[in-house]
């Protein structure tokens, strides 16, 4: 190494701006947690020593999609020290994805460095790209491994400690393990995946036009395949078309006759997660364009050339291709499965929290985004609950009922009776912990619990009225019907990284005055709101 | 195949915009020689045969760099049967590669699509997105293989027939099989090249900003180094240390002390190309900025974390680096060099064509741009010409020089001498043909051939003089060491396309009225001038 010290003679002055190198190792020991050897000088050890004393609780945030760059911006970074990790050192505009497939839009336009984020928040969070590739919530860790060719010693790996873990890792594109899907198949999901599909579509004309071809095989390289018509589909599909005809078509007059793009749906219908209205109008749109909307078709296998796809009329049938483009919805990612089989969330899909995005028997691990979903509690709940709260005699469990609970909270005058004000009185704090409630009336064209009331026990005064709990649980029987899961796009995920960041911002203050609905279980009032779907103040939400 | 027709039942007049099928089937017909089966129909037939008579002469362009465009957009593609053979659908303004590397400028900014250019032209031009793999100028054909993943017969290649071959495929990066370069090093000489170097920038920053690396690996990972000190080199170190000052730094803090960026190069100084005022300052300028620039340092071998190199002073040393750019100038294509072994040119570094870019010995190839030189015709050239001028008894030869050849061309009244007149009355056809006479006396700074006469003769009277061939010879003897060969830049080769696009353009008119100078071995005038740069009406290359 004579000549490296040669090399690296007094030349980096040249970016020299900021703080020095010795304050860095410092702010990197009491972060990463015993893996950065303390032995730079007695000095360093002392200030380590007082800053453990009044330190910070250890915030780690996976993933940097909207879930978790919005958490990241609405977090007052400056009562946590905080890492951010993920293989993307950018938040992606996800959106306007399928116009990028056809340079519409440049990648550059849609696409925020986190560092640039950190940097206007003050640079006190600290980001890592790299991959969570285990979490430990025993130990309270996450395994991460740089996804760039680092020579970090042994494997590029290194560990983090964690007193609050946030996953927002997203989802993988889902295969349904279908055979050939990943070597034939694009996916939609990345900046990267986009670009290969703007190069992908403009290699299909190119080799299309080649000298000794014959008709048949132009035709099977411009076919274009949408497999699955949910929104991202649908969009690729219709950018895809305008393309085709307002740009490509004029640069390849000999090929443009034999462009063909068709959209694959198992389903009866394209987007089918909207109004009927707009499957109505895109179908339409799409068939005077000249898409080809193919629903009822599953397809099976994908080969380099052929789809092949099974039809409850016409059985297995394959169709030649040139560029499929996979976009059925999305799957579980691995970490996320490994993750749940030492939770006790095995036999479940998707990783599952609470109604405060909470993951379940983790203590401080919360989960938001396209990687988790919240499973609402319901009124109808069945749940065992040891006789004696004492920890030392829990072997016995008694079936308690969320709705007895409920109504046992709502009956102050212990009469076995509620009338209709005292159920009025605990009506707003059950429609936040229950929001079915509330969907349910509105259902049901109710403006009021009373008309719910009257609904299950016949035309009744208002005032005089009383319900006894099994007149109770009719009225309510079926409100957890209108028990749904939220949608996995951006906006859901956007709102959740706001709420969990307004949450931590406020932990302190909410432990004098919590903000959340009434405890039916215990004494007292939750910390805050479960979270909601546009309950928030808009305005808050910094995109 | 019965889903398949199901499939493409009528869609395909979405896109229908232009020309029937059956139309291209003709144009394919006449173009690609014989390759595509004529037997569509009865009717094609007649028109292929009445079409033959009248061809056009097939014209195959090889390359859509700054030579190969810049000749399609000058050339009246009119007048011949033109296909168009790249592996790359655009062409790209290079001068602006190194912006491309730090994000200065986006990739579509710098690229034009040739099909658009085409389009532009009337669409009379086919392009195939392919690369020529071997020129065979024995039967006149190119052998093409197509660079996309298409399903054409066999291995995807086909063969073009040509009347006339423009050579214009560029160069390639001459890596002096240096070992390991290919493997570690990037280059900077196509858009993809620019934005992997981007791109390993970034991971550079990112991986030395990672948890649990000592200061030693963090330096070496952040070492940009650059193997040579040409325009390309340069500029992409300059542009390299802008971004990191300018943004990086902002972005990376904690690791931004630890940047190096050093300028390799073999030689005594960089940029040597240019006047030693621009080496001067850049050196200069490089030493403010704290970029180091290592001049005499030649590189023998290049491993994934160290560069190994050799010094007269020093001997063998070795350096780590996070990121190399190899940037040492051009090398000739294998394509080239198979294609130069054909023709009497392997004992060359570089194809050698005449002063009109014909390569020499083969009929109707021209090459042009960073894949060929002139080899400018020297005034003392000595030749062998066979004694008959019959074809038969071609068995005997006898040294010519072309400087007695000039002599006896300018002796008019075969007097054995050459008054000063004379000389005058073909000096512009000889520096014409011979553009070193004119820059030796311009280097000389002497105004007129008389002063070389003096130079040679002593002092004389103007007109009084008259030269024997001794003398004659005597006066140009030093003319020839202004020989020099043109720098492979994006300027000559768009000179040299433009210039041959008129030569083809005025092909006929030529013919008739030749605009070139005096031939000195034969009688009359050469068709056209030859090339020479800064010659032309600037005002007429398009760019």
């Amino acid at each position: 190494m004579r000549f490296a010290a040669f090399f690296f003679d007094g030349v980096s002055r040249a970016f020299h701006q900021g703080p020095s190198f010795s304050k860095l190792v410092v702010i990197l020991a009491a972060s990463s947690g015993g893996l950065v050897a303390y032995a730079d000088s007695k000095s360093d050890q002392a200030i380590e020593s007082s800053q453990v004393a009044h330190r910070k609780k250890k915030m780690v945030v996976l993933g940097t999609g909207w879930a978790g760059t919005t958490f990241l911006k609405n977090l007052d970074s400056s009562l946590y020290d905080v890492q951010v990790v993920s293989p993307r050192n950018y938040f992606a505009f996800t959106p306007l994805l399928p116009s990028i497939t056809c340079g519409t839009v440049e990648p550059r336009s849609i696409v925020e460095p986190i560092r640039k984020i950190i940097k206007k928040k003050g640079g006190d969070i600290k980001f890592w790209e790299a991959e969570c590739f285990k979490i430990d919530p025993t130990n309270k860790k996450v395994h991460c491994r740089s996804n760039i060719g680092t020579n970090l010693d042994g494997n590029g790996e290194f560990l983090l400690d964690y007193d609050y873990l946030v996953i927002a890792i997203g989802a993988r594109a889902n295969t349904f393990n279908t055979p050939g899907v990943v070597e034939h198949c694009h996916f939609l999901k990345e900046i990267e995946d986009a670009q290969k599909i703007r190069r992908s579509v403009m290699d299909c004309f190119e080799s299309a036009s080649l000298p000794n071809l014959d008709e048949e095989e132009r035709k099977r390289i411009l076919h274009f395949v949408i497999v699955g018509g949910g929104p991202t589909g649908v969009e690729f599909a219709a950018e895809l078309h305008d393309f085709v005809s307002e740009d490509l078509s004029k640069l390849y007059p000999t090929v443009r006759d034999l462009v063909k793009i068709s959209v694959i749906e198992a389903g009866e219908h394209i987007l089918t997660m909207f109004d009927k209205r707009i499957t109505k109008f895109a179908e339409e749109k799409f068939q005077r364009d000249g898409i080809a909307v193919k629903t009822g078709y599953k397809v099976v296998e994908v080969s380099d050339k052929d789809i092949t796809m099974t039809n409850a009329s016409t059985g297995k049938m394959s169709v030649p291709y040139g560029m499929a483009v996979w976009s059925t919805g999305i799957g579980t990612r691995p970490v996320i499965m490994d993750f749940m089989k030492q939770i006790d969330q095995a036999n479940r899909r998707v990783l599952a929290t609470d109604e405060w995005l909470r993951v379940r028997g983790c203590d401080g691990v919360y989960a938001l985004g396209d990687c988790a979903t919240i499973s609402q509690r319901k009124v109808m709940n069945i749940f065992m609950r040891p006789i004696s709260s004492s920890p030392f005699s829990a072997s016995e469990n008694i079936k308690r009922e969320d709705i007895s609970l409920i109504f046992k909270v709502a009956d102050k005058d212990h009469s076995g009776t509620l009338t209709v004000k005292e159920i009025q009185d605990v009506l707003d704090d059950i429609c936040i912990r229950y929001p079915q409630v509330e969907l349910y009336l509105k259902s049901k064209q109710m403006s009021d619990i009373v008309d719910l009331i009257k609904d299950s026990k016949g035309d009744v005064q208002k005032e005089s009225v009383e319900l006894d709990i099994e007149e109770f649980k009719k009225a309510l029987a079926n409100v957890d019907s209108q028990v749904k899961n939220l949608p996995a796009t951006a906006q859901v995920a956007a709102q959740q990284g706001n709420y969990l960041a307004r949450c931590f911002n406020k932990m302190k203050e909410s432990d004098e005055n919590p903000e959340g609905p009434l405890r039916i279980r215990e004494s007292g009032r939750h910390r805050f709101r479960p979270f909601s779907l546009y309950a928030m103040d808009q305005a808050m939400v910094k995109l």
